[in-house]
């Protein structure tokens, strides 16, 4: 995702996408919090959610990636907009301010990672499988936006290392606001845990 | 385990104890190398091992126990060395000496290292879920070591948030180690990576 299609104009059909996804995401999570991991199957999904597994299909591959779409796409738009913060700044500043443009309005985000990092703290297999998916895949986007910034090829030893680093830091403060419930500002925990890095450059 | 435990005199059970370990874990990751996960059973392990399956419950409760068992003692140890440094060295220096120390020859690790990480890197589910489990338990043994040293209690988010940069370091320098096929030396991989970080006192 590039800084513009953050900024494009969204159509009907990718508002009515939107909204189904994340009422989907909704339902499964909701399921995920009151029943074993191995009951919430597809068709339950779709029957819990009033729709049919056929328009399911439309949005998801799998269960499991119901259950990996909200951090993926959360961490896809923060990315894109460390890329797009201004050069001058360390990483340790623009993933800081990019935190800060991210939390703007996503309120019903916060409700959905928060019953998503419960879930996830809750359920010991599913969950390690959609938590080592979720590590893989978001490790993967840190070292595509820290080697952007740097200017180096996707091998260079340094920036996977603050991209590691990095992507540690963000998941344990995401660990943290889940394992407080909640109730601190998601945005404050990982600015704090971000401030807690020297800048890296 | 403490400074203490490491330097100890070997008895002769602990001996035999750390043989056979080391015999099952080479052999289940020489069939995880070759066979399907699901076909590499706890029989069939024990099987190509030339030991009962009694026996082989003597050592490990199961098979992903046999899997998640040596990065875990490797982790351990270098964490209590971690925890005997001067306490005037900062994080990086006092990881970054466990490594040195932990490196002295001990070949006979890498190999079944480099066995474990291509086994991790090949199989998408299981490895995944062993993944996932060792990356739960390095980053909980970072962290009892970061706060051990800070003298901070369990929830410190200082503490936290360190671990976790160090814990995202450590394992991209192991990933990039196994990616590069082992050919370079394990611990230089790691001590440029560590290097990367400025101190974190």
């Amino acid at each position: 995702m590039s800084a513009e299609t953050i900024e494009h104009r969204p159509t009907g059909w990718e508002l009515r996408r939107e909204r189904v996804s994340r009422h989907l995401e909704r339902t499964a999570l909701t399921l995920f919090a009151n029943e074993r991991p191995q009951d919430v199957t597809v068709e339950r999904i779709a029957a819990a959610a009033g729709i049919s597994m056929r328009t399911f299909f439309r949005y998801f591959a799998s269960r499991d990636e119901v259950l990996a779409s909200l951090p993926r796409s959360l961490i896809e738009l923060l990315c894109a907009r460390v890329r797009a913060r201004p050069a001058h700044e360390s990483l340790v500043e623009a993933f800081s301010a990019a935190v800060r443009e991210t939390d703007q309005g996503r309120d019903a985000d916060r409700e959905l990672l928060l019953a998503w990092g419960l879930a996830v703290h809750r359920s010991p297999e599913t969950v390690l499988l959609a938590l080592a998916r979720g590590a893989v895949s978001t490790a993967a986007a840190f070292q595509k936006a820290v080697t952007a910034r740097l200017g180096v090829g996707p091998d260079d030893a340094r920036a996977g290392a603050y991209a590691a680093a990095l992507c540690g830091v963000v998941s344990y403060a995401f660990e943290r606001w889940v394992a407080h419930g909640g109730t601190d500002s998601l945005s404050d925990t990982l600015l704090d845990a971000l401030a807690t890095l020297p800048d890296l450059r």
